[in-house]
């Protein structure tokens, strides 16, 4: 398997200010494998119930997701409601239902145990070290988590992160993870704690990167008329690993377009309910939106810059 | 005069969670001209009092600022002072009291009047007016605002609005003045009013342009070490001014290099208090900076999506 995520499969109920959806597919890792599947195979582990719809695994099936870690299992599926305020920038949690994943252990198929790429979706730490354990020398793990488990589990998720390459994370997280409060030293610190890549999430102003010293600074790509933000993060981080599994490289040029690439499939899902519009997105649509967004970041250097810094150089 | 500026010169009572400075050099005008003096001659009008220090104006003179503009009358200046919360991103007005402010008519020596380039900062809309009636036929005019026009004298200030080329304003201000929730909404409904360049700016999240039909984002340049966020966006507003004055031109790429130039002095104006880093920066070291800028945002266009589009466009 390319790319193995593991995660929440939820059925959410979703209030905007100008629309509502109820019982459509949610959960970190649905949003993360439709991402991913424009550029490689992912594979899905993860637990739904009797009443999660075969439609919605077969439109997982059809998108290119390898579903056989997706277990079904007697009782409900993960549910969650939530209302959006006016801005769409923030929401209301109504109604969070573990259900079915409340006993979740993920079982990873015995041929995805020497999967090169690995996203540990935003569960609980002890459950992402089952994870890392099931599987023989990742090449590249990834991690999301949230304040519950900073909060509630510190030494299980301090053991995870001395183990991943990358943390992706927002950045209310990112500051409580590391005890700080500017974003730019939180995102430092946590590198610190071990993952190489630290990418902070910061909604609608978009995406920024710690690596090996340097940052990297991605806008939203702007989007007219958002519908559901639910999932941008999820969906994210899914083109962000599935451009570097696919690239197979983790250079800094690399590095760069991954971010950008998730920036854009991101910006893609939220202009439809749940997962609709990574079902139905091409990859045609995905180069157009990169060329575009480089074409709202892009400026040349001025020129008496651009000669001071080749004379410095020579 | 190249570029003219017309704000408030105040003295400033600053508390941070880390240090204090009082009755330091203040006021949108202050900064903007410092900032814009590393690239042109600005020309300063304002109004302070007896109790303005004699060396603060010699600090506007040594940095190439024209004080003819700046009357001193008798009373005392403008006084703001105010409390930085925690993560610097919030702060608590403690007093303003607008003293010699309140009567103040701005006159432009004889001379400015046929400036090219004029900055009107953030003061009351019908003292905007009253300096675009005192200039002939200025090529570029730039204003700023506030929720207290905004909100107190709309009418004043769409006249204002219908005569001017840009806007430069705070996220927060520009959805107020739009009367919308979304700043990409915000920003291109106030370019209805009149204004064809829209600048907002959006505190460590960098500024945004919305002209012609474009985008193009900006993130903040990362300073370690915050000191003091006072004057960022005048300091913004003058480095990218000052930047097109210099240039002369308002083409695409110059007015990008320009964002850049302001996004990058206002990174220095905040690492230290009141007008100081304004006062003491070098162009070099703002050469240097704009270099790393665009290191932070660079990155090569994919070659499956460069080759896609080379063959789009042929």
């Amino acid at each position: 398997m390319d790319l193995i995520v593991v995660g929440s499969v939820a059925l959410d109920d979703i209030y905007t200010p100008t629309g509502s959806r109820e019982r459509c597919v949610g959960g970190s890792a649905s949003y993360f494998s439709l991402a991913a599947s424009h550029f490689v195979t992912p594979g899905f582990v993860g637990v739904v119930g009797e009443d999660f719809p075969e439609e919605a695994v077969a439109t997982f099936r059809r998108c290119g997701v390898d579903v056989t870690g997706l277990e079904r299992v007697p009782g409900r599926t993960f549910r969650w409601a939530g209302r959006y305020h006016d801005d769409l920038n923030e929401r209301t949690s109504l109604e969070t239902e573990l259900n079915v994943f409340e006993r979740f252990h993920p079982k990873l198929p015995a041929t995805w145990c020497d999967s090169p790429w690995v996203f540990l979706g935003n569960i609980h730490p002890s459950l992402q070290l089952e994870v890392l354990n099931q599987i023989r020398e990742p090449r590249f793990v990834a991690m999301d988590t949230m304040d519950f488990w900073i909060e509630g589990t510190p030494d299980e998720l301090r053991k995870v992160l001395a183990r991943v390459d990358a943390v992706i994370i927002n950045d209310g997280e990112a500051r409580k993870l590391a005890g700080v409060s500017g974003t730019l030293r939180a995102a430092r610190a946590i590198a610190e704690m071990g993952p190489r890549l630290v990418v902070v999430k910061r909604g609608e102003f978009g995406a920024m990167l710690w690596c090996e010293g340097e940052w990297f600074f991605a806008p939203a790509f702007p989007v007219d008329d958002v519908v559901d933000p639910t999932g941008a993060g999820d969906a994210f981080a899914g083109g962000m690993l599935g451009y570097l599994a696919r690239a197979g490289r983790i250079d800094r040029q690399t590095v760069r377009q991954a971010l950008v690439a998730g920036s854009v499939v991101a910006s893609f899902s939220i202009e439809a309910f749940s997962i609709d519009r990574l079902a139905s997105l091409t990859s045609d649509e995905i180069n157009a939106r990169i060329a575009a967004f480089r074409d709202v970041t892009d400026f040349e250097l001025p020129s008496g810059v651009d000669r001071a810094r080749v004379a410095a150089a020579g």
